[in-house]
């Protein structure tokens, strides 16, 4: 059975297969940084390689206005579904690196872990399934179904380019189901897939004050600080709920109903278990809800960075110029991106002080996204991860974005599964970012088992 | 006479100084910096080499833990007084360096102004009074009275080491009267005399979240993000009057009486011509008071800085582990920073939420100062002023620190005359820093004619 021949090279080839994505983290694809522009074009190429060797057919590094999409496809099968699998290369930002053990982009392993940025969002992830191909076509020449790949070099800035490819190419990405691993476990023996990711919306606000910086010794306290009002105006953010206090902003929340919220208490993390993930000893958030809801069925606002003034050793005595906020919202059924920017935007107007000036730039826009547990593809991905891991899987609800997701619902009118294969652990976004290499290897099984199940003989 | 020789002098060497000044301000001499260490120190020993060749005796660098002084003497005058002049070689950062129009360290002629970090804060107004010196010594090889020269590298990061030099050298540094010029006049042909400095309390609040920085999309929600902490902070650092919202902070704030600020309204600048200053059309701050009042007579609180999170191009969703801000205070008579540091540690552990963890580092501390108007010293500036400049200098509040000033009154038991030559748009610590050419020649005689009036003859 072909399968079995699959599975038997995938445990053969396990340094190959880690020492390919070692290869593959050691480009340094930072999406949202111009200077590594040459490097996620220098990665696509490497990629389509990849799959040319692997077998795949009609391979193409696709340009866009910026990082070049990477496709590739098998289609032999004519009697079997087409699954659409979708990944990404490109990465986070790898700052602060000073809090980084060993270096981002030199991949090095510690104990069963392969630490590096990307290492598991999502450059490991996306290998399982690459992996998995290499593995059947190697040893039978075919895959039990039609496959089409596409891999961006967008995700982490908002997916930009890859909306409208997927609006013009129908024809070309035509599936019957789409896949992606881009997601967390709840433990390394406690597989999940999860049922909905958060939409997102990414703001930069800059507060002008003075023209240029100022004594502070001179006109300290005769001009309003652009970092005071800044601090003045993301207090503001939120009530003393710890709600988001932006007239509206819930108005579309769609509200749990007691048997998911249920569904949620009894396979969801706890409290604690996602505490202990942050290592935190404090929880934080909206009166009323869980953790595991308040972080993915219920919308959230963070800080994710503040820039202004004299940031280097000791003092310098300024009122600075301008202050600059990166702001995201995550977001949940039904709220749309664009009208809570226009709220937003309509709040920060009536709360900026007249003493500066405010304005915002919009980074990115994603729809939030739910598919139904209960879909035949749903179904096969749980058959698979029990056995690859196992361990029947949970049903979860994710708090991140994959911006790309309702679109392929729109777009292509197919669901999406999200078979994920990170631990909470595993530091996506932050330093000393890692990929379990056990989950690795069982990854791929669990990829190998899934193409066997989506095949109609069952 | 030697005055009028030495100003001879002054006139004929203006295109000399000029060149002497620019290569003093081409040694990147920023205090904060610990990477510029050595400059300070190379700087120092030009400085020294400098009053050497100007004819000064016992001239030497005296190291200490961080930043060397330099000290050199003429004392040859032994029926008059003598005068302790103060000034410090060491400038502020250069950053943002993206807004500088010529390089901060390549001193640059554009019209009237040399512009250069340190130009006017403080090496060109330090020079004024070295020139000076030379002016007499080249051309009768005496001056009119006792000199002691006192420059020092740490002013700009509070005058760390130079306080306890000033107490274990009393003798060395005893004198009748110090000066120093590191303020501000009015206008190009109004001239100033500051009586009174603001103290100051520099501080730097760390707000620490979770240990590493967290995925939002995972986290945001859940736990308190440090930069949204630090904001709520320092949004209740200010009431809704604007004045500073710390229990306790005004107590010893020393009230002006209605003379006084008659005096003030009369001599000091309007409040359309400090925000013209500022370049700024809209004012801010304390109720009930103009803003040169604000900025001089009463406290203010300045963040100077706040740096967390992500800071590069486009986004990165995370909920950061921690956010920095720079906090300075300037303080009045009779609040004292030590007392001030205790009441903000008192409100700080009041106000900081239990989900996060503030910890504060003094980086440093100075009292307000204050100097009698109708001191002789201060009339025999204000003649040297007509002669300068050819008006009569206004007595002016300032609203800077220079950390010293209330040490040599303490230790040496002196007052100080502040002869500012800045003029209000030379951008003192702001990008395009700049010294007015013609105030430095006019510094140099007002110099000359300072140590004529100050001899016992007249």
């Amino acid at each position: 059975m072909s399968t079995a021949r699959a599975l038997a090279y995938a445990r053969d080839k396990r340094a190959e297969f880690l020492g390919q994505l070692k290869e593959f983290i050691r480009i340094p694809t930072v999406s949202a940084q111009p200077r590594h522009a040459p490097d996620l074009k220098r990665c696509a190429h490497w990629l389509a390689q990849h799959l040319k060797r692997t077998g795949l057919e009609r391979v193409r590094v696709i340009p866009t206005e910026r990082h070049p999409l990477v496709y590739g496809e098998w289609r032999h099968a004519p009697r079997q579904p087409t699954l659409l699998i979708y990944g990404h290369y490109d990465v986070q930002p790898a700052d602060p690196l000073g809090e980084w053990r060993s270096p981002p982009f030199t991949p090095t392993v510690r104990g069963e872990d392969l630490y590096g940025r990307g290492a598991c969002d999502d450059k490991g992830q996306l290998m399982t399934h690459v992996n998995a191909l290499e593995s059947y076509l190697a040893t039978g020449r075919r895959l039990p179904i039609n496959v089409k790949c596409l891999f961006e070099g967008e995700e982490e800035i908002g997916s930009i380019h890859l909306f409208p490819f997927v609006a013009k190419s129908r024809s070309l990405l035509a599936a019957d189901i789409a896949v992606m691993s881009d997601t967390r476990m709840l433990g390394p023996d406690r597989p999940a897939i999860s049922y909905a990711e958060r939409g997102a919306l990414y703001l930069e606000l800059t507060v002008q004050g003075p023209e240029h910086d100022l004594h502070s010794g001179s006109f300290g306290g005769a001009v309003h600080n652009p970092l005071q009002a800044l601090c003045e105006i993301i207090a503001k953010l939120h009530d003393g709920q710890r709600r988001i206090a932006i007239p509206g902003f819930y108005d579309r929340v769609r509200l749990l109903n007691e048997r998911e919220r249920e569904a949620m208490w009894r396979a969801g993390p706890s409290d604690a278990q996602i505490l202990a993930d942050a290592r935190s000893d404090r929880p934080w958030g909206e009166r009323g809800y869980s953790l595991y809801e308040r972080t993915t069925a219920r919308p959230s606002l963070t800080v994710n960075g503040i820039t202004g003034g004299y940031q280097g050793p000791g003092g310098k005595g300024i009122v600075p110029a301008r202050a600059v906020a990166k702001l995201s919202f995550r977001l949940v059924p039904d709220q749309d991106p664009g009208e809570v920017e226009l709220l937003f935007r309509q709040h920060l107007a009536r709360i900026t002080p007249a003493t500066v000036r405010a304005t915002l730039r919009t980074l990115s826009r994603a729809a939030p996204a739910v598919v139904d547990p209960q879909h035949p593809a749903m179904r096969a991905a749980a058959l698979a991860y029990r056995r690859g891991f196992g361990a029947k899987p949970a049903f979860l609800r994710s708090g991140g974005t994959i911006p790309i997701l309702p679109a392929f619902q729109r777009e292509l009118g197919i669901p999406t599964v999200l078979m994920g294969f990170a631990l909470p652990d595993d530091r996506m976004h932050a330093p000393n970012e890692k990929f379990h290499i056990p989950n690795f290897f069982k990854g791929i099984e669990t990829s190998i088992w899934f193409l066997d199940r989506l095949a109609r003989r069952h």
